[in-house]
């Protein structure tokens, strides 16, 4: 990965307590950024060049859900293209693609690799990659729906592609777990595991109705870092906050830590009032190991894209110490 | 109709980019603006006079639901009467009425016509009379429940008066198209027919649960311009929007235009925030041909009253040029 | 209305200690009687020249629901046409109807009406005439959707039309109550009224769901007679069960009595096993007031046909000493 | 009860035309006040030596709910304590509390005795004391689960102790009713009683949905005041209003009266967005009659603290002018 | 007890290789054995003088329920009341009793006490006693509501009455567990504790949507015997199945044995059909230690009323052997 | 493939007119047919050595589902082994299995595959093979949770393994679509399509709900005859019955026809009544070309197993001429 010059940092007010904190001037997106856009939010960020490239979602004012590309110099300013990602055959003759949400982003070997929820009959994963964030190539979808949240790890396992996902419904999914599966080819997808389900309400009731993975994971010395969304169902909603946990680095289904309490929950404005109140849901993390910085990309309310910051090692260590 | 010297009005400001803007000091009428509301919203209002007469909805603080005149000079400042309104027999023995919500005022020939929303074992559209705002008279109920939004047409189509309904159920109704029925004489109502219908998820997801219609449709060159209320069913709750669609002069049940991208979504927060957050809802309008203005009336979060502003003639083509 | 030569009867048998007894060799008409039907039941019969004329539900192995007419000499062995009921137009432009079920038929002046369920972008109440069960024509629907089980009285009240139906949802309406509208000429209809509701659990729990009416009322000395569906919901699901009632001759709305036990139940193997277990559903009814016969003729099971026979004036004073 | 020096009050502001208004400072606790806390909201106050103690419901960030002690010199600044409370048995070996919320506490005789919501296969009422608010005792649990909102009298009637509860499921109950049982010895419970049950929707719709006691009861010349939230089920999720009562002094199964109005709805922003938006909850008044004031303390949107004033004759004459 | 002359009896049929079976004549209550009657089943029987007493669920054709007495010489034949049970206060000024249902009957100490399920605002358990089986007397509810399903303990335990109960909702519960409560006088009632849960659906489906205990525990020498029905929810509604668990002597709330396997589950005609098809559902045993007799009382489809047999002996040791 | 020389069969009956029918001494298959089993039905047969080999589900008398092995000579009498088949690792190491139910048997290549519905975390599709239905091996699931109904081709297509699924949810799942995926292995699976959905209510109402492949689909020259299961969800409960479509033969997601009448639908009393009434459902087929003979195995009420016979050539025109 390239060296990052400009991570998104800003250091961590003086009475905080937490191990993460936010961005003093989110939402660094609005809603109506680009003309066509009633929301921008659950959106993925990568290194790119000597700055930036992201893919955002964007629903439009008919509320229908497609995917953009993008281009900042410091990760926090954000030029996004005023028109939906237009993708040509990769691996498939083109399969239909009733909405794309939800993206993420990750450089494996030679290109970048872009999931989504692609709409076939319902969600489920969607593939594609470019090599310029210009061209787009879109390829099978990784499984039958109905599932959400696609999320690749950033290197082969074992000689094969490694994605997390998560299978639901149809509709508003009361439920979900994180399994993990294989691909030789990104194209046949098998070796299905469990990877971790819903806490129990009595331990950790933020993610006891349903969880999903968010960024990229991260290869850290204590396992892959997998920062996750958890639901609760209250009597007004679901509300989602934000945890982790480390995956071993080489049987990535076996569970080493996961945090009990959550790592960030609504709690400002925009989070807590838009589209769909007390949702803060991770897409995307840049991080520098060498800086120990991490900077959080997430959707907040299903209608702005928000930035939070933290130490990678900290954070690290706030999840094997309060694990579940 | 009367001239409107004082049309309640505000440019756009300049950075706006949408076809319609909200008033700066809205909302105009506060929850607690009579003594014993909780709230008051989805409202109809008339030129009348020199001024405006309106019927209010005020929830009273047993979350009693009840219909109040009201009157204005400028359509913006309103004094509202503190009692509801008691309506004397029209064309039936008086019938039932467990309450009155959203109502809507159009005049026809020669007096002004009020419909609401009537309880009478359930929801279904109640219809009543005034000449002077003062004294009112309560016919029959228009249909059978369940049903809600009965929106008249300001004149006789073919001879009959013509209504806009939603057929509903008996609770927080998760479905709802826009139907048509005629009378000779407002007592005996039939000719119904299906106007439209909940748009499919992916073409327009802000109306796929369910819509119905809002203000008084206006004739303009091209078809009846209604607005209309549109909802889309979240992981937390429903969200209403507004949009409009153009329907055939003389044989209304004919779309001709519907707009794909909503006119306006819930955004500030006194819409994000209140009784029933995400809630914009409107009832009525007041428009100018001549100076091509429009006010459009509006409940927000169930909870107060606001003011959004258009040019006519922008919108109807707005409708043409976004039609699903 | 004609002599009725061949009402069809059986003696009560001796041990039994009800007022309505069942055909001993129900059911009369099998599932399977013409060659595409799926079913048929909840059918209507009508006395016509010297034998008997019906319309029958005949749901096909597509299981589509359509109606068709038949004939028979003594209301038990019927002929039942191949081939559904092939309407012209009556008093609209033609409408849609994706469906049509549960019959009524009614002599009301010069001709015989029919009443169904109509698929009109949901059930609602469809209505068609004839003069000689060969030529048949639709009118408009009575009502907007949602209805359903619309009943005519078999004449003129108060110089209208009258007719009882059950405003429902779009799916298996969990609710019901009984309304009647009048017409002044069958076209529009308003002035509705709340006949009659689902009783409470606790007094009559049989009726404690949803409510419908069956056959066309009888004018009795003591008011109209009507039959009428009573639905519990149980833990394996809705039961179907007979009662009746007794309503104002001059004010159909005015319930005098109404039964509070059932008058059957289902208990036959052909009432408790079939497409839809454990439902008996009156559509018609034939009666000789001079014999004090009645003949009451009900689907089982939504799969047969059956009858049940009893004396007019024992029922009558069965609801009148029984009631709610 | 002793002498109250310091009773927590705000006059009237001047345009306010309700009974009770806010203290303009609210929340007096916020979310974050203790390290471990996500919030703190439902909790119970009384007056303790020369100042208050406070039992606090403070869910951490796994969203645990557990109790806490706490202190304070006015009523409104509190050092609450880092640990949960910590119980020993008391009349019980000790039965597993899987969580515990909503306390409420009240002197009788000798000792401080606290109810909350206990988990124990659900929820149900846990009964505790303690003489100091060091050490703290736990016994049975009153009543088989699933029940919520057990509110002890602050002396025994008739001989006996006397509880108020609200019988629920093990989800977000969408019913409930307050009932009273008594008690000879804090262990066995009987005598159960039904007292108040929700208001029809069209009479006072804010209490329609569930109801359940808040605060211990104060003894009045017009009896027990009650006060009580009650919930409305919106299309957006529950709404949670304040109204009161007025018991029968010695047969506090009988009511008197009852608010139709509400005597408080979420309106202010810390009420209308967090973790639960559209929920104030009391659990605790802090009353003098010398003085003729009542501070109330409630929960705002399940995730602060704040306090609202009244005058306690005021109170009871605006219940008793107001009654359902 | 006083001893068993003519339990009835049957033995098991040659080619049987369950442990239980049942009577060839079933059912040995028909539906309509009283005038009045829809069904009856679910019902208590205990022997009385020379012969059996019982107490019997008779639903009348209004589907009231309630209950009635009845004897037999021989347990298989039975002459029930025409009248339902009247009942006189025992421990209570009277309470509402909406409806009683599921009746359970036991001798302890000096009498014959019942216990049912009590309509008093939802359902809960009602307790009465008898000495004669003539007069009978009305006592507290034990519960608050919603609760099913109590069954007394034939002697006291550690000095006091011990019941077990089943925790329920308001309408048809689909969850259910066993508790055990314990009272010093038939009137207060506390020590909570949870028996047994419905059972993994991996491990034992039959069983894991709820369970309730059925007839009388019998004390043998492996613990009390408990007959208990277990439900589990198919596509097609809830199935109601038998099994049988050993709890210990002296602490009933420790589960010693549970049958993994049903005892009997629905299979005959009568069983599958009626008006809750696939319901087995057992109130009472009679049995003879001496002759290792036992003679299970099940109702059957909520419609009518059937004997089943078994060894005591081999029942036992089937629980043992097949433990969950 | 095998000579068959004892396909099971039975002449149409004289009066018959329907495309199938049943055979005379249904069900072939006892629901306690092995000590140990509740109901035995849909199930797979395969013609193997000079007889037949199966794979049985089999629901134990703890309602555990789990798959046997047995044999026959005439394809109607049954030898199942008493206890399930116990699996060896094929190409994976062991994953968990819950449970086990409703198998498909086919011939590729070199061995029998069979494929189930494998309890992994949820309902998904599990794979296995033998050689002498004696020595058993379990590979990969074929995809992650939630499927059902996984059937495969009896030869690979375009060099690939191919094979039909029905997404589903964790329970009774109310929708349901058959789709279609490849694998180059057995292991890893893609190219997933959708191939059939249900059926519009108005046009083919037995299949509105849900629908799911049944047997291995069998080449003719129309294409893929592939039986399939459709589901009505009526108001007690949903109904199965069995309907037939032709696939393309080279790209089997292309449907050429599908029958809009059900082939056959539940109406014998072992098919009305059962643990699941109103279910028929078939899971294999074994047919002659050369003598055009095809009997079809199906569970009937989700308790024992049947037979029905049909023409396969009248069967391919039924469909062709009766194409939905």
């Amino acid at each position: 990965m390239e060296k990052l010059k400009n991570i998104p940092w800003q250091e961590k007010p003086e009475n905080c307590n937490t191990v993460m904190w936010r961005y003093s001037e989110n939402p660094i997106i609005d809603r109506y950024t680009i003309p066509s856009s009633n929301s921008i939010f659950n959106s993925a960020v990568v290194p790119y060049k000597d700055g930036y490239a992201g893919v955002f979602r964007c629903d439009n004012k008919a509320v229908q859900m497609n995917i953009f590309a993008g281009f900042s110099k410091n990760g926090i300013d954000w030029e996004i293209n005023h028109e939906p990602i237009d993708f040509k055959a990769g691996n498939t003759q083109m399969i239909d693609s009733d909405y794309k949400y939800d993206p993420r982003v990750v450089f494996i070997e030679d290109r970048y690799w872009i999931t989504w929820c692609n709409g076939y009959h319902g969600p489920t994963i969607g593939i594609g990659y470019t090599f310029d964030f210009k061209e787009f190539f879109q390829c099978e979808n990784a499984f039958l729906p109905f599932n959400r949240n696609g999320v690749l790890f950033p290197k082969k396992i074992n000689g094969k592609y490694a994605m997390l996902s998560r299978p639901s419904d149809n509709g508003h999914t009361p439920f979900g777990d994180i399994y993990i599966s294989y691909s030789p080819d990104m194209k046949y997808w098998g070796e299905h595991r469990c990877v971790m389900k819903v806490a129990p309400f009595e331990q950790s009731a933020w993610q006891c109705t349903k969880i999903g993975a968010g960024p990229i994971p991260i290869l850290t010395d204590d396992g892959w870092l997998v920062f996750y969304h958890g639901v609760i169902a209250t009597c007004n909603g679901f509300r989602y906050s934000i945890g982790a946990a480390l995956l071993d680095e080489n049987e990535p289904d076996r569970v080493k830590y996961r945090s009990q309490p959550y790592l960030m929950a609504p709690a400002e404005l925009y989070e807590l009032t838009g589209d769909v109140p007390n949702v803060i849901f991770p897409c995307a993390a840049i991080h520098s190991e060498k800086e120990d910085k991490l900077a959080l990309y997430y959707g907040a309310a299903d209608t702005v894209t928000a930035i939070a910051f933290g130490k990678l090692r900290e954070i690290v260590n706030f999840v094997k110490n309060n694990s579940l």
